[in-house]
């Protein structure tokens, strides 16, 4: 829940691409410690990071303080044609993003761009919604940086693989 | 909320440009009737629209079909050096968006990019954040047709305004 404030001495800075995706669920870009105090208004219970390096210790004691549950899905970006996206790890991090003690919850990588976006365009997808809408939401957060592969890792994924690693428990 | 669906048999088709912009508000396009089996799924309590035209026999069935309130607080577009957004109409919008009794509310105008930016922009302004990620967000949904006029309305729309007409009780 974001609270309505009155106005601050200093203003808040929401990341880059920062946006409210569900009831449940923030996207944005990674953030950095002047966000946090941003951050801390909207009570998340996790984060999810897409980046596959180590999580700076700023950032990891924000959460800490917080107690704020943190995942790390790292994935390379999808690069053609050296790297592809895993189906795998999406597959994973979309079963975490649908168990419910983890929300509100907030996924970045780094620019909140085309990692955040294939995955969300996997949620979007797992939601019923229809490419077009799925691609229009895609390329509003990476223009003038849109992939056609990423929209095209969306459009092949294969939501099916998300409900049977539900039905596993598995993650 | 938007609940999690199962494969459909036709996808759900949000309006262009729809968004979530805050836990209990949503901003989006003008909504056609192959929009409405997905508005549904949002459990909208009012629909707050910035057209200045008469609303269509279309929306006001469904609307009252699912007993969804409706203000409207028509404005023209903001065309420089013509027309000028009019402050009072979007003091008084943002009074009755922030009323919880119409929450979860959709805004919209025709194009969800310059009237519904504005709006959004100014209640950004409430919020507190920074300028320039309000500018961001605005950006984002009118590219690229982003107009300085609508920022600027942004940065002099004095937020005092809202507070004083709360304080009135009126709109």
């Amino acid at each position: 829940v974001t609270p309505l404030e009155s106005p601050h001495l200093s203003p808040l800075l929401p990341p880059d691409n920062f946006s409210m995706v569900n009831t449940w669920l923030y996207r944005s870009s990674f953030p950095k410690k002047k966000h946090f105090p941003f951050l801390r208004t909207l009570g998340l219970r996790s984060v999810l990071t897409l980046i596959l390096e180590e999580y700076p210790d700023q950032n990891t004691q924000f959460l800490d303080s917080e107690g704020i549950t943190f995942f790390q899905f790292g994935i390379p970006g999808n690069k053609e044609p050296f790297v592809q996206i895993p189906d795998d790890k999406i597959a994973a991090a979309l079963c975490t993003m649908l168990d419910r003690r983890n929300h509100p919850m907030l996924v970045h990588c780094n620019k909140g761009k085309h990692r955040t976006g294939c995955l969300i365009g996997c949620l979007r997808k797992l939601q019923g919604w229809s490419l077009t809408t799925i691609f229009d939401e895609y390329r509003r957060f990476s223009a003038p940086k849109s992939r056609s592969m990423d929209q095209e890792f969306v459009e092949l994924f294969d939501t099916g693989r998300v409900w049977r690693l539900m039905e596993e428990g598995g993650e």
